[in-house]
């Protein structure tokens, strides 16, 4: 790896471009490959506003999909969507050489295996983003609060090229926090996602606190959310019975919220589903958990998907 | 009673004006009670038209909800809405008299206990209506197809005077079902209508075959049907296990349907969640059957309704 890390930014949304303007920061190459504007971004660069100060910056190149790899980069970071008609390994594939690492910055349940199955000799770094950020209109980017990342690698471990990632990423001004099992903190993070994210889509993008307080919503979030511990224990990662009690109290604590499922959806873009909430049943189906209210939810969202087209 | 049998209807939507111009062709003199648009009808009369004939008609009287009653009818047919915020007790009393059989042609489970209680001395007729039929604007109803009424006495048996209101029914033009159980065959309506009335407002106002075919979407179904039948037969009617194959095949038989909780959720209407889905879900707790896809769908209705103010 040279002096000065070579980082590839694949999906450049909201989050992709957030993080390549932290590994930007602290000094990387940090080259983007784009979907669509790839024009706008490579005259304008991207216009990142941020409680961090401007996070503005120019790519050192702009990719299209088309594009091919002049020279493989030390670090794909992929931050797409995880949905069924995007075939991320093909869209990773071109760029990502022998020494590459690939780094993950996705939401779901189960989203590393079939990047680890097809890159089996790259080294595969696992992570979690805390955050709120959203997409104004293409290279234009509100962050508005958080950006932690949880780092691990996958399955479970942190070796030292997490750590050098980590490194990276707050040398660039964020907060990492690192997990021997990146997996587990999935979990812990589907408790809350699976539970509130199709609830709020199933009820128009309804908000945290509408859910909580309409009569019998926190008795049905508890419910789902011990439906996810149940099948994350079953999975080898058990929680403490207090999560949920931890969930509840905090997600009270924050004001009123609207997670990226529901602005996904109230803005007409396709939803992750199968990431968010149909690898947990999945999982729970192969490991015979019950899990009535989630596979509830997860039917009637992807009911509403398809009266949606 | 008189050789003429005099009729209040009272809540004339779409049913009521129906079954009025029904009892209005059996030769009763039919006079309504509006909410609004009592105007329009006093001098427009209703306009309806059916596969039938022209059914339109002008009441014999048209009152507003401040009138009084001059001469106590002989049935008063209750076609409103069940909603918590409907006060239908109140909106009866100031026309029912002592040999008033009070009528309901209404939806849902468990919706007679409340007028019942009300007027102990008077007899009641409960009515099932398997239509479809709406209002296009007021006074002017368009009925498409179907209008039968199964009819019972309440809580149960078939006494005289709900043969006597059914053959005015029949001598107004439509096919009547009679049940001495007529709780059970509520609850048999209310197999169909717990899933697909609900999860058609949750997927935005899906119809029948959307809902049979997404993926998952028969098996929910399915399932929630049983959960149903598991609380009727806890509450005394039971079901042979054929219903849901039947029911399945009957509804994939028909053309793809949207049910009358979804037109109500898609024309910002109230929505009846307590008497279709609610009262099922009460029932179930008081006796101890356990329901989650039922109270998982409840509140996610309720939420959204929460999130539609």
């Amino acid at each position: 790896m040279a002096d000065k890390p070579h980082v590839l930014i694949v999906g450049a949304g909201a989050i992709g471009s957030f993080y390549g303007a932290i590994l930007k920061r602290a000094g990387c190459r940090v080259d983007v490959v784009l979907r669509s504007a790839a024009d706008t971004v490579a005259s304008d660069g991207f216009a990142i506003s941020s409680p961090l100060g401007d996070l503005s910056f120019h790519p050192d190149q702009v990719h299209g999909p088309e594009d091919r790899a002049q020279d493989a980069p030390d670090y794909v970071v992929c931050c797409l969507k995880v949905l069924p008609d995007i075939d991320r390994v093909a869209i990773l594939a071109p760029w990502v050489g022998a020494q590459t690492r690939i780094v993950l910055i996705e939401n779901g349940i189960d989203i590393e295996p079939a990047i680890a199955d097809a890159f089996p000799d790259n080294l595969l770094i696992s992570c979690l983003a805390f955050i709120a950020v959203s997409r104004v209109r293409p290279g234009v980017i509100e962050h508005k609060a958080y950006g932690r990342l949880t780092i691990g690698g996958w399955p479970d471990g942190l070796g030292d090229h997490c750590r050098r990632f980590g490194a990276l990423c707050e040398a660039g001004g964020i907060n990492i926090e690192y997990s021997e099992h990146v997996v587990g903190a999935r979990w812990q993070k589907s408790v809350w996602n699976s539970p509130f994210n199709p609830l709020s889509v199933l009820a128009d993008g309804a908000d945290t606190l509408t859910m909580l307080d309409t009569p019998g919503g926190e008795a049905l979030v508890r419910a789902m959310m011990a439906e996810v511990m149940a099948v994350a224990a079953a999975d080898g990662h058990p929680m403490p019975d207090s999560t949920i009690d931890e969930y509840i109290a905090g997600t009270r604590a924050m004001p009123a919220y609207r997670n990226s499922m529901a602005l996904d959806y109230r803005n007409g873009r396709p939803m992750e589903i199968d990431a968010i909430l149909g690898n947990v049943v999945a999982i729970a189906q192969r490991l015979d958990v019950p899990v009535p209210r989630l596979e509830t939810v997860r039917v009637a969202l992807r009911i509403r998907a398809a009266n949606q087209v």
